[in-house]
C-alpha cells in the first residue's frame, strides 16, 4: 500500500475537487493506494497539517468549485519547516511516499525543484490562465471562458439599447487565452491580450467602423494587454489622471480614451474573481476527473518529476521541465486568424 | 382605430421587449390598436423618429435582452422640440393618437408633466433597482437579483478555497432591494444597503465572527452604501488615499478597511453593467408581459396619467402622482429580518 | 427553550434547505429555539428519527436543492406508531415541543387533523405545482418555471431549424401554473392546462395558424390536461393505440395527433423529474428564507394550526383550513388574458 | 471572385449558425467569395432554393443556437432534380461554384459521393453524438454534455431527497459519447453506452451498492444502449409487457427493471430534444467559428473532398473517405478507465 498526499495550490481554479474525487476514486479501488490531504497548498505538506482523505470523503465532489484541501501562495521553501530536506523528514514522520501538487506554474517549478532534490511527487497542471505548456487545455480554463462568454452575451444587448461600447476585461496576466475564446464566442469586434499589442488607433478604428454600421461595439481585453505607450497616451493628462484608472484595470484606462476618441459612450466591466470560482463546466469535470485518475498511474508507476497533461483526447505523461520550459502563449496565426474578422 | 407611440427611456433593463411584445399583439388582437415605436427614448418622440410595430416585428422577442427600440437619457423636454406643445404637434402629425412610455422614475415624472400639459400618455414601471413606488416588484429586477445569486454562489467557493472576505458590490444607488433580495439567496453574511448605515466596527464583527467559526466572510453592498463616517474613516491616511478607491465604488473602498481591521484577507468585485443585459427571468418575462398586454387595457380605457403595476398576482392600475409619491426603500423591518442573521 | 422538530413531506421541491435554514437561523438567534429534524418526512416523526439541527448543520444551505432531512409519501395516521395519540407520546419522549411540517396540500391536510387531535404544529407551504391556496406562491415553483423556460427556449431553436412543431409537457396534475408560466415566458403558441379545455382542432388551427406564417409551433402542455374527447379521438384506433402513448405523458398523445391532422412533424418532450431538482432560483430562495424565518414566529407566538404565507410581498399568516379549503387553480380571466395571443 | 452555397443538413445542431457567421465574415474578408445559403439542407441545392448570405446577414450569430438555413434529411440523390448531373446543372446556373456542406456521417458519405463525380465540394463535420471520425471533437457535443451534466445535477438532489435511483437517458444512437462525459461529470455510478454490453445483474450490484452506503445511485444511459438479453429479461412478461415501454426509450426499460429487482424506486428521464437546441456553449462556439474560418481556406485552396476537423488545438483538413472510414466509437479503454469507479 502506498500513502500519498495530495495538495493544492495557487489561485481557485473550477475543478480542483473533481481531481481530487477522480484521484481517491481510483487509487483507492485500483492500487490500494491510501490518501491525505494537505491544507491551504504547500504550508498543509510543510507543517504536516492533513486531513485523511477516504472515498466517503469525495464523494459528490465532481461539481463543487473551489477546493475541499483549501489553497494558498505559500511556497514549499519557505519558513523554517521548508525545503526538500525537512519536507522529506515531514513526510516520512506523517508515513507519507509520494506527493501529487495540482497547481500552476509556480507549482510546477518548485515541485521539479523537489523532484530533484529527492521528494517522489508527481503534478497535474491547473491554471485559470490556460498558459502552462505542453497540455491542450488545463481545467477551470473552460468554465472562466464561459463565464466570460455569459458577460459578453448580457453586455452585448444594454451595449446596443444604448449604442454604447462595452469593455469586458477578463483574467490573463501573460496569456490571452481567456480573451481569445470568450472573445470569439461572444463574437467581440476587438480582442485584446497582451501577446499582441494593438494601438488605441487602431481600437478606435474598429470600434467606429462598427458604429458606423448601426451596431454596439464589444471589446475584449485581457488584464496583461498593455497599450504599446501606455504612459504617452496619458502625458497630456498629468500623472494623476493616468494613475487614477489603473487601480481598477486596463479596461477602466481603454474605456475614456476610446470614448475620447471616437465620441462614442464607453463604459468599463472588469469580470475578476468571479471567473475562478463556483460550478465547473462540464468539460472541466470531465477534464479533471480524467487527470485526477491518470494521475495515480504515474504515483504507481514511480514518474516522480511528471504530471499528467492532454494532448487531443488523451491524457499523456509530461516531465515538469518540459511542461515549464513550454510557456503558452496565444501564437501569432491563431491571433491573426480571429484578428481578421475585427471591427 | 387607435395609432399608439410606444418609447423605451433610461438605463437597459431586461424585460423591455416582452412588454413591448405584449402590448403590440394583445392591442392589435384585441382593440385593432396600431402601434409605432419610437427610437432612443424620448429622443425619437421629440424628434418625429419612430418606426412601425407590426405582430412580424415583435414576435419571439419575449426572451430577448434590451430594447429593439433603443434607449436614452434624454428627456421630452430637452431640446428645441421638446415641452408639452411641441409633442402634441409632432403626435398630431404623425397621426399618433397616444403614448405608452416605459421607464423609470424620471419616466413618470415627465410623463406626468406631459399628462397634466394635454397629452395622452400612460405607462409601464421599469427599474433594475425596484425602487418604484405603489408595484410589489418591476421587472427587471428578478433578473437582475439571479445574476448577482449567481456571482455570489461563485465567489463563495472561491472564498472558502483561500480563506478570504469576498466583497460583492451590486446596484442600487438609492434603495437595496438588490443587494438585500441577492445576499439573502446567496447567504451573505452582511448585506450592506443604502437605507441602513452600519459602521466599519460591525461590519468587521460580523466578518470576524465568521472567520473565526473557520468560514469565509461574504459581505454584498448596494453601490449606493456608505459609512456613516466616511471622510473620517480614511482622514487618517489623507485626501488622496481617500478619492482614489471610489473610482470603483464602494465595494473598493470596504475591501481596504476590513483587510486592515480583521487581518483577512480581503477582495471586491463589482459587478456593474452585467446585472441590466442579457436573457430575463421567466419571473421577469412573465411580468414584463402581462404589464405590457394590460398597459393596452389603458389606452383603450382612456385612462391618461397612469401606469400599470404588480399587486401581489394582480396587475393593476396606479395614478403616476400615486406612484411618484412613493418612493419604495427597503424597510426597517426587513432589513431587519435579515440583519438577525447576519455574521 | 422550545424544542421543536422539522420535517420536510411530499415531493421534492427546490427551497426545502433555504426554509430549514432560516427557521434554524432566526429561531436560535432571536426565540432560543432548538430544533431537531425528523428524518424521511412524517416518517421520522412517526417513529422517533431524529436528528439534531443546530446552526452548523444548517449553514450554507441556501443555494441547495433537495432537502437535507430526507422525504417521503408517508403520512401521520399510517402504521402502527401513527395518529395523534401516539405522535403526542413520541414528541414527549423526545422533548419536541412543537412540530414544523413543511409540505404540499396532503401535509397541510394531515397538520389540520393533528393540529385539532392537540398536536402542535405549524406549516410552511410547498408545492411545486402552486396549487395551495391563500398564498401568492410557493417556493420551487419559480424555478420550475424557469428550468422548464430554458427548455421551451431551447426547444425553439430546434422547431425553427426543423420546421417542426414542438410539444412540451411541463408538471401540473390538477393546476396548470407552471405551464401558463413557462408558456408566458417561452412566447408559446399554445399553453394548455387543466382547469381549461381546448378541443385538438383549435390546437391545430393554432399550430397551422403559425406554420402559415413560416415559423415553427411551440405547444406547452401541463400533465393534467386532457382533450374533452380524449377516448372517442382515438375510438377509430382502437384501444391499444390509445392506451401506449399514455405511458409516456399527455405530450406523447399530443403530438401524433396534431402531425396527424395537421401534416407538420411534430415531436414530444416530457421534461419531468428535472423540474423539481437542484439549485433553486434567488426568488425561490429569498421566499423560503423569509418563510423559514418567520414561521419561527408562528412557534413563539403558539398560533398552532396556521401557516406562513406569501401576500404580495408580505409574509402572513393562515389557518390550515382557510388554505385547504381554497385551492389556487389558474383562473379563467388569467388564462383568457393569455389565450388571446394564442397561435 | 469565387461564389460558396452553405447548407446545413441532418439533425439541428448549436454551433451551425456560428459556423455560417465564421465562414462568411473570413471569406469575404480573405479571399473575396460571395455566399449564399441553400434552405433546407440539400433540399435547398436540389431545388435552386437559396438566400444570398452578405456580412450583415451573419452578424450576431455566434449565440445563436439553430441554424437560420433551416436543415432537412432531404439527400442530394432524392428525388427528379437529385444527383451529380442535376446538382452540377443546378449550380451552374445559380453561378455557385462551390459547396460547403455542414453536416454527420450522411452528409458525409453523400458529398463524397458528389465529390467523386464531379462537384467541387467541401465540408464541416456535425454530429451531437461525437461519433464522427478523424476530428476530436465535433461542435454540438460539448452544448449537449452541459446540458446532460446539468439535468444530473437536478436529478441528484431529488434522487438524495426520496432516496430513489434515477436513471436519465440522453442521446447516442450508435457512439456513447454523450453518457460518457455527463456521467462522468455528474458524478454517474453507472454510465450505459451502446458500445458495452453490461448485464441488468451489473447494473443492479452497482445500484444496490450505492444504495448500501446511503445515497442515492444516478443512472446515466445512452439511447443507443440494450441489455445483451433484453427479449429474454422481459419473456416472463408477455410481448405486450414489453413492447409498451419501448415507446419512450430505453430508460422506461431499465427503471422497472432495476426496481424489481434491487426494490429501490427507481425513476426515468429522457432528456431528448433539449439536448441539441439553444444557446451554444463557448467551447461549441469557438470550435464552430474556426471551422467555419478554415473550411474557406479549402475553397481557396480548391481542395475539394475534404472536410476541416480538430485536431488536439490545430484545426486541420481530412478527405471524406478518411472520416468516413472512421467511426469514432467510445473505445474499451475509455470506458474501463471510468467503470472502476462505478457503484
Amino acid at each position: 500500500m502506498t500513502r500519498i498526499g495530495i495538495l493544492t495550490s495557487g489561485g481557485d481554479c473550477p475543478g480542483l475537487n473533481a481531481v481530487i474525487r477522480g484521484a481517491v476514486l481510483k487509487g483507492r479501488t485500483v492500487y490500494d493506494q491510501e490518501f491525505v490531504g494537505f491544507l491551504d497548498g504547500w504550508r498543509g505538506l510543510v507543517e504536516g497539517d492533513a486531513i485523511p482523505l477516504d472515498r466517503s470523503k469525495v464523494r459528490g465532489l465532481s461539481h463543487q468549485g473551489g477546493t475541499i484541501l483549501g489553497t494558498s501562495r505559500f511556497g514549499p521553501y519557505q519558513g523554517p519547516d521548508g525545503g526538500a530536506q525537512n519536507i522529506a523528514r515531514t513526510l516520512e514522520r506523517m508515513g507519507v511516499d509520494a506527493v501529487i501538487a495540482i497547481g500552476g506554474e509556480g507549482t510546477a517549478a518548485a515541485s521539479k525543484r523537489l523532484f530533484e532534490e529527492g521528494i517522489r511527487i508527481v503534478g497535474v497542471p491547473k491554471t485559470i490562465d490556460n498558459d502552462l505548456g505542453r497540455t491542450d487545455y488545463t481545467f477551470g480554463f473552460d468554465t472562466a471562458v464561459e463565464i466570460a462568454t455569459e458577460a459578453i452575451d448580457r453586455l452585448r444587448t444594454t451595449g446596443n439599447s444604448h449604442k454604447r461600447c462595452m469593455v469586458l476585461e477578463v483574467m490573463g496576466r501573460e496569456a490571452g487565452w481567456i480573451a481569445l475564446h470568450s472573445g470569439t464566442a461572444g463574437g467581440a469586434h476587438a480582442i485584446l491580450i497582451p501577446e499582441q499589442p494593438e494601438s488605441i488607433e487602431q481600437i478606435c478604428e474598429w470600434v467606429t467602423s462598427v458604429r458606423d454600421r448601426g451596431r454596439a461595439p464589444m471589446v475584449v481585453v485581457a488584464e496583461g494587454f498593455t497599450l504599446p505607450d501606455m504612459a504617452e497616451a496619458y502625458s497630456d493628462k498629468g500623472r494623476d489622471e493616468f494613475d487614477r484608472p489603473r487601480l481598477g484595470g486596463i479596461a477602466d484606462v481603454l474605456a475614456p480614451m476610446i470614448e475620447e476618441r471616437t465620441g462614442i459612450q464607453t463604459r468599463a466591466t472588469i469580470l475578476g474573481y468571479i471567473q475562478r470560482g463556483g460550478v465547473p463546466t462540464a468539460f472541466d469535470r470531465v477534464l479533471a476527473t480524467r487527470l485526477g485518475m491518470a494521475v495515480t498511474d504515474l504515483v504507481a508507476d514511480e514518474e516522480w518529476g511528471h504530471m499528467v497533461a492532454l494532448h487531443g483526447t488523451d491524457i499523456v505523461r509530461v516531465g515538469f521541465d518540459e511542461a515549464l520550459a513550454n510557456h503558452k502563449r496565444v501564437p501569432k496565426d491563431r491571433y491573426e486568424e480571429m484578428r481578421i474578422i475585427f471591427g
